[in-house]
C-alpha cells in the first residue's frame, strides 16, 4: 500500500451468498471502526500522508460504485460529482483531486457519506441475488479487499490525527490490563539454501503485486525467532544509536538530522521515562512488547548495531512456509501489538499481525509480473519504486486480509504504520564457485 | 489586524445596562453568523493565515474569560486547558500553539464550544449586573470590538475555505438580485496642504494604534470619488498589467510570477468571462461593483497603470473627516460591496464600508504611540512591521465596529480580506523652500 | 539600496576636466579595492543577496556603457552579451538574468572584465574630452555615486563569503592594533516639535528618493549622543533579548526562533568570548565599539528593551542637520567601526561613517515624489515596500558618497550590511489638541 | 556511485613498478582533462549533486593522503586542514563539511591544490619505490579507479556547470565531424532461465559492492540489440509520453509535472528543431544517436510505452558474460554517446561504453555482502537504498575503469550523468509449478 492499494481475483470460488454475507461483515466493520469518533474528528487530514475517516468511508464506496455499479446498465450514481472528488490516484477515470486537499472537504458531510454507502451497499446487494458474471464477483472480492486494506489506514491516520492535538486523546478505551509477561529471549532459526518458490498460486484472492508464482534461489540464512522489542529498542537509544552516523544508510541519517528522530514516533520522554501514543491513549513504554513506528531507517541501523540485518521479502516467505496465519490482529481489539509468547511450535513467533515487518527488499514486480488491464493497473504496479516490503499484517490488519505471500509496501521514512522489524543474518554458505 | 486584533478602552462611559445589552446583541450575532455552517465546515482551516469558524467562536470566549472573568475571585475556567488553547498569540499569557494546527483540533467539538460561550456569557453577564469597575467595563468593550473583528475574519475565513472545495458552495443564498446600475464616472476631490490633526480622541472607543491624536503635515492632494470598479480592474488586465513588469514594486512582480496571479482572488475565467466566488456562490464579475480580493501590490500597481497613486493614512483621514459613517456593513446583509450610487452630498463615495482600502502607508506607530501595559501590549503593537494599513471597513464589518481613525492593516500580498483601493494624486503644490 | 542602486542628477555642475578626474580616481578605487583577492575569491558568490566580486567589476561598467556610451552614435559594444548579462534588474533593457545565478558565470574571467572596464573607460573618457551635454555630465555624475554604492556592496560582499569558507581569512590585514579607549557615556540630545524641511534641495547630487525637499511635522523628540556599543549589546544578550518574544517584532521574533538567531551575524563564542569576523579575520569582539551587523528587527528589539526606540528618518535628518559629514569612512581604511570619541561639538557623535543606523521609518517616497523618467525610473522606485531606511554611511562607504539627506535601504531582516542603530526616545510634547 | 565511490581491492596483483607507471598516468589524465578549463571555470558548483573541477583534483588526492600517506610513520600533510576540508562523506573521519558549500572554496587556489597534488604524487611514488605491503599496494589501486569515478564525475559536473551559463560553451572542440550513418534495427536477443553466476571474483580489482559472486536464479528474458536512439525518443515525446500519467511511475510523474519535464535534461527546442548541450557545445540531436540524460524514471516510462521493460542486473550481467569491454570511452575523445554500428559478433550492441544503462534493480547489497572494514566500509554501503543500478560505462568513463560485474548506481530522478536505456522484455517461461 502506498497509502492505499488493491487488488484483482486471480480465480473466482466463493457462491454468492457467502459473499454477500462477508460483504456485509466487512462494510459494517468499517463503520463500526468509527463509532469512537465525532463527525468532527472524521473531519481531520494531519499530513498529506494521511486521510480524513470520512474521506476512507467514502473512497471505498467510490471503489464498489466505479467498478462494478457504474457498469451495470441503468446504475443512477449517487451524486454526479462523487466519481471525481473520491478517485484516490487513478489517473485512467480523470485527474484525481490534490491528495492534500482531502480535509478541506467539509462537503458531503458525515451523514451523507453514510447515506452514500446505504445507497451503494443496497444496490451491490441487490445485484448479488442474481447470478453474477464471475469478473462482478471478482470485483467484489477485490473490493472487500480494498475494504480492508482502508480499515488498517482508517485507524493509522487516526491515531496520527489524534496525536497531533496537544490533547492526546484516546481513540478508544483500553480492552485489558497488560499483565506483565516475560518474553522468551531470541533465538535464530535456520535455513539452508536452495531453489524456492515465492508468491501466490492457487484459488484463493491475492492482488497482482504477489503474482506469478515463480522460483528464486535463496541463499543459507537465519531468521530471528521473534520482533525486535521496545526494551532492545531504549539499549540501541541509550548507546546512542540515533547519534551515530556510521550505524545509518546516507539518506536515513540526512533524515534523522533535519528531523531530530531521537526515538519512534509517537514516543515522549517524560521525566526520564519514555511513554507513547496507542489508540489507547498515552502509556508508559512496554519493554516486552514489539517496537513499532519505526522507518525501514531505523529498522535498518537496528540491525546493523546488533551485527544483523533485516530479511529479505524471500527469506520471509521461506521461512513463513510453514507458520501458521494467526496472531494480534484487528479482531483481538488490542490495537497494539503483544509481547510474544512461547508456543508449542517450533517456527518463528509473531510472524503474522502485532506488527509489519520491514524487509530489506524494495518492492519491485515479481518475475513475469503483468499489471491488471485497465484502470485497475494502477493499484500497484506504480508504486514499485522507493517502496519497501512489508509483511506479516499488524494489530490493526483483518485476519483475513492476510497471506503468506501479502506485499505490503512504504516508503522507507514512513513511521505512521505499525511498523517493526524482525532481525536475519546470513548463515554459513558457499557463495563463489567451486 | 494582522489576522485578528483588538484594542483597549480610552476611556470608559456606557452604563452597564446598554453595555450589557449590546454584548447580548454582538455575541449572539457570532453565532448566527455560523447558522449556515454544519460542525465540518466550522472545522476547516484552509490555510495557516486563515482560522477554523469553530476556532474564532472559541478564541473570542477566551479572550473575556482571559482578561476579564479570570481576574475575578473564585471564578473556576470552563476547562483547565482551553487557556492554552484559545490563545492566538499572546507570548506574555505563555506559549500560544502553532497558528497552522488550529484546523487539527477537532476537540473541544462545536457542541462544546457552544457551551463553553454560554458558560462565559452567564458568567459576565451576571458580572455585570453588580457595580463593575471602569476597568472591567473598559475590558468589556474591547471584547466586543475584538469579537467584532473576529466576525469580519470568520466570513472572509469561511469564504476562503468554501473556494478550495471544487464545489464552491455558497455561504449564504444571495439576498436579492443586483440590478444593474450605472457607475458615476470617477471624479477628484482636491484637498489644500496644512498641519491635520490625525488619530483618535474622545470619550468613545478606539484601539492603541490609533493614538494618541498628533498632528501632521499633509501636502496638496485629490482623493478620487469612489473605489476602482471591476470593470476598470478588467481593463487593467487586458492591457496586460499582470504581465508588464514596469507597473510593479520589485516584491509585487516577484510574487506575480511566482504564484502567477493574473486576476484577483477568487476570479475565474469561464469561456471568455469572468466569474468570481462570493459568499453567495460563484457569480459573473459585476463591472460596476468596486474590485476586490487584490493584495497591496496589485492596488499600487494599478494606480501606476492610470499614472495615480494609493493615497497615504493621512491624506484618507483628512478626507473622511466630514463624511457620516454611513455604507454597505455587515447589517446590509448583501455580504459584497455595492456599486457606487450617487448621493446629495459632495464627499467622496464609499469611503465606509463595501471594501478596506489599501493606502500607501505601513502601519507604523503614531507619534507618542505607547502600547496598552500587560499582555494587551501585543494586540497591535508587535505588528506595526511590513503590514500595510487599510482604511473604512467593509462589507463584513459591523458598522459600529468603525471609525475615522480606525487603522486595518494586512501584509502587503495578502488578498482573501475584502480589500479594494481608491486612488489618489498630488495636487499642484510647493515642495522646496523659496 | 536594495542591494545595488543608482542616482540621477538634479542639477548640473562640475566642469568636466574636474569631471573626469574623479571619474578615473573613483574607478581606480574600485580596482584598487580587488587587489587582496584573487580571481576565485572575486568569483563566489555566498548568498542569492550577495553577488561575486567580478560581477560588482562588470555591473558598475555595464552602468556606464548601457546609460551613456550606448547612447552615443557609432559606438561599438565591447561584447554583444555583456548587455543583458550585467543587467541587475533593469526590466525596461530587457528580462535581466537570475540574481541568484551571478556565481555561476566563469565567464567572461576576471581578465575580460578587466579588459571591459578598460575600454569602456578609454571611450568615456575621451567622450569627455569633448564639450558634453549636461544630461552626458549628470550621467557620469550618477554612474559615480552608483560606482561607489557598489564599492561598499563589493566589501561587504566579499565579507560574508570569507566568513562561509570554515578558514575565515581576512580580507585585509590590520591596518593598526586598536587601542582601549573610554566610550564616552550615552547621553542625550533634544530636539524641540516643529515644522521641518526634509529632503535634498540644491546644486549638488542627489538620488531621486531624496526629492522633493518637503516639509514635515516632527514632534520633540531626544536622540542619543552616540551608537550602541558591542558591549551594550552583550548586556543584551545576557539579560536574555534573543530569547524573550516580548522584546520583539511578531515577523522578527519568527525568524529569530527559524534562524536560531542569538549574537548579531559573524559572532561566534569560543570558551566563553565572543569573537566576529571582520574584513581584518577573526577578532574578539571589542566592547567599546558599535555593534553591527544587526538586522531591523534586532535593532528595534534592542531599543525596547532599553526603553527606548529608534529615530524615524525626519528626526535624524533633523538632528544631522548642523553636524559635518565626517568620521571613519572607507578612506581611513579601519574598515571596521570604531569606538566613539569625544570631540568639541556638541552634537550627536558618530552621526557620520563607522556604521549605517536603522531608523523606525520604511523606505516610502517622499511627498511629491518623482521617479526618473526612463529606465532609470528602475533605480529606486520599485524597492519602496519592505524595506527600511537606514541613514549615515558606514565604515566602507566612500566619504564623497554620503549626503545628509541620503537614504539608504534593506529589509528589516538583513544583516550582513554594517549595519548598526542609535536609540531615540519621545521628548513632553502635546499631542492631543487643546 | 552515489556520487563518488571507492573500491577495495580484493587480492593483490600487479609489481609495483607497473602500478606505479599506472598512477603516473592515471593522475596525469585527470590534470589534462582540466587543461581546456579556467581557475573560475573549475571553481563553480552548478548544483549541489555535483561538485567544483577544483574540489575533484583535491578530493582524489585526499583518498591517496588520507587513506595511504596519513598511515606512513612520519608523513607530513600538505596542509592541517585538507584532512577535513576534503573529507567528501566519511564520517569516520570525522564530520564532513556540508555538501553544497564546496562552491564557496576559493582557498586554497587552483594553483595550491596542483602543488598538493603534486606533493602527494611525490611521496606516493617515493613509498612505492620500496616493497610495499599488499594492503599498500591494494589501496594505490582501489585510490585509482576512485580517481577514474571522479574523472567522469569531473566532466559531467562540468557539463552541468556549463550549461547553466546563459553562453553555454563548449568544455572542448568537437573531435570530428559525426558522419551520418544507419541506426541498425532494434532486434532482440532471447536467453533462457536458469541459475546464473553474478558478482566478481577473481584477482583483479573490484569495489565491495560487487562481490561476493553468489547465484541467482534468471528466468528466460529478451534483450535488445542497442540502446534506445534519440530518435526513437523523438516518437516517444510527440507521441505525449511526459503528458500521459500512465506511463509512470507515481514518483516520476510527480516529478515531471513539478520540474515540467518535457524531454531529456539539455535538450532545447529552436523553431521546432531540438538541439542539447553536449561537452562540445550545443548541437542538433542526432537522431541515430543514443538518447541520454534521461532519468530512471523517464528510461521506465519509455519502455512501459513500447510494451518493453528494463532489464534487471542480473539478466543485464547475463548477457554481458560473453561480450568484449570494449567501445565508446573517456579514450575516444568523442565525449559524447556515438550511433550503434552492427559488428561481426552475435551479441548486443554497445553494451559497454556510449551511455550507461539503467537497470530495473536498486542498488542492493549482494548475497553474502560485507562492507569493508574501517572508513572504507562508507564507501558503498551507505548507498544501498533509493538507488537504481546502471551497468555498462559511458563515453566519459576510462576504459580501463570498467568491468563485467561493474555496478553504478545514482538515485531514480538524476539525469546528469550520461544515462540511457536498452529494453528487455519477458521471454515465454514457466513461472509457476506444475
Amino acid at each position: 500500500m502506498a497509502s492505499v492499494s488493491s487488488a484483482f481475483l486471480h480465480a473466482g470460488g466463493q457462491p454468492p451468498p457467502a459473499l454477500a454475507r462477508r460483504y456485509q461483515s466487512i462494510r459494517a466493520t468499517t463503520v463500526r471502526l468509527c463509532q469512537p469518533l465525532r463527525a468532527e474528528d472524521q473531519q481531520l487530514q494531519s499530513m498529506s500522508d494521511a486521510s480524513p475517516t470520512k474521506w476512507h468511508l467514502a473512497h471505498t464506496t467510490w471503489f464498489f460504485e466505479m467498478f462494478i455499479l457504474s457498469q451495470q446498465p441503468g446504475y443512477q450514481p449517487f451524486h454526479p460529482d462523487f466519481g471525481r472528488l473520491f478517485n484516490s490516484y487513478y489517473h485512467s477515470l480523470g485527474n484525481p483531486p490534490a491528495r492534500a486537499e482531502r480535509g478541506l472537504w467539509s462537503r458531503p458531510s458525515l451523514d451523507e457519506v453514510h447515506a452514500y454507502r446505504r445507497h451503494v451497499d443496497e444496490a451491490l446487494l441487490r445485484l448479488m441475488e442474481q447470478p453474477a458474471a464471475p469478473q462482478t464477483e471478482q470485483a467484489v472480492e477485490l473490493g472487500l479487499h480494498h475494504e480492508q486494506q482502508h480499515q488498517e489506514l482508517l485507524l493509522t491516520d487516526v491515531k496520527h490525527a489524534l496525536f497531533r492535538h496537544p490533547w492526546r486523546q484516546a481513540y478508544a478505551p483500553q480492552a485489558a490490563p497488560v499483565s506483565p509477561v516475560q518474553t522468551p529471549p531470541l533465538c535464530w532459526h535456520r535455513f539452508p539454501e536452495g531453489l524456492r518458490w515465492m508468491g501466490h498460486d492457487g484459488p484463493g484472492f491475492s492482488f497482482d503485486n504477489e503474482r506469478p508464482r515463480h522460483r528464486v534461489f535463496v541463499h543459507a540464512f537465519q531468521l530471528a525467532s521473534r520482533l525486535v522489542t521496545s526494551g532492545e529498542w531504549l539499549e540501541f537509544m541509550r548507546a546512542g544509536g540515533y547519534r551515530n552516523p556510521l550505524l545509518w544508510l546516507s539518506d536515513g541519517w540526512a533524515l534523522v538530522q533535519q528531523e531530530n528522530w531521537s526515538a519512534p514516533l509517537y514516543w515522549e520522554e517524560r521525566d526520564g521515562a519514555f511513554f507513547h501514543m496507542t489508540l489507547t491513549g498515552m502509556r508508559p513504554v512496554v519493554p516486552q512488547e514489539p517496537v513499532c513506528h519505526v522507518s525501514f531507517y531505523e529498522a535498518d541501523a537496528y540491525a546493523r548495531f546488533v551485527g544483523a540485518r533485516l530479511p529479505t521479502e524471500a527469506e520471509w516467505e521461506t521461512a513463513a512456509g510453514g507458520v501458521l496465519i494467526a496472531g494480534n490482529f484487528q479482531e483481538s481489539g488490542r490495537l497494539h501489538p503483544a509481547p510474544a509468547v512461547s508456543d508449542d511450535t517450533s517456527g518463528p513467533l509473531q510472524m503474522f499481525g502485532d506488527a509489519w515487518e520491514w524487509t530489506a527488499s524494495p518492492h519491485l514486480p515479481h518475475p513475469g509480473y503483468r499489471p491488471e488491464p485497465g484502470p485497475l493497473g494502477e493499484y500497484n504496479a506504480k508504486f514499485m519504486c522507493n517502496q519497501m516490503v512489508l509483511r506479516g499484517g499488524s494489530c490493526v490488519t483483518p485476519a483475513s486480509h492476510l497471506r503468506r505471500s501479502y506485499r505490503n509496501f512504504f516508503p522507507p521514512h514512513a513511521r505512521w504504520q505499525f511498523s517493526s522489524l524482525r532481525l536475519a543474518r546470513d548463515d554459513a554458505g558457499s557463495y563463489n564457485p567451486e
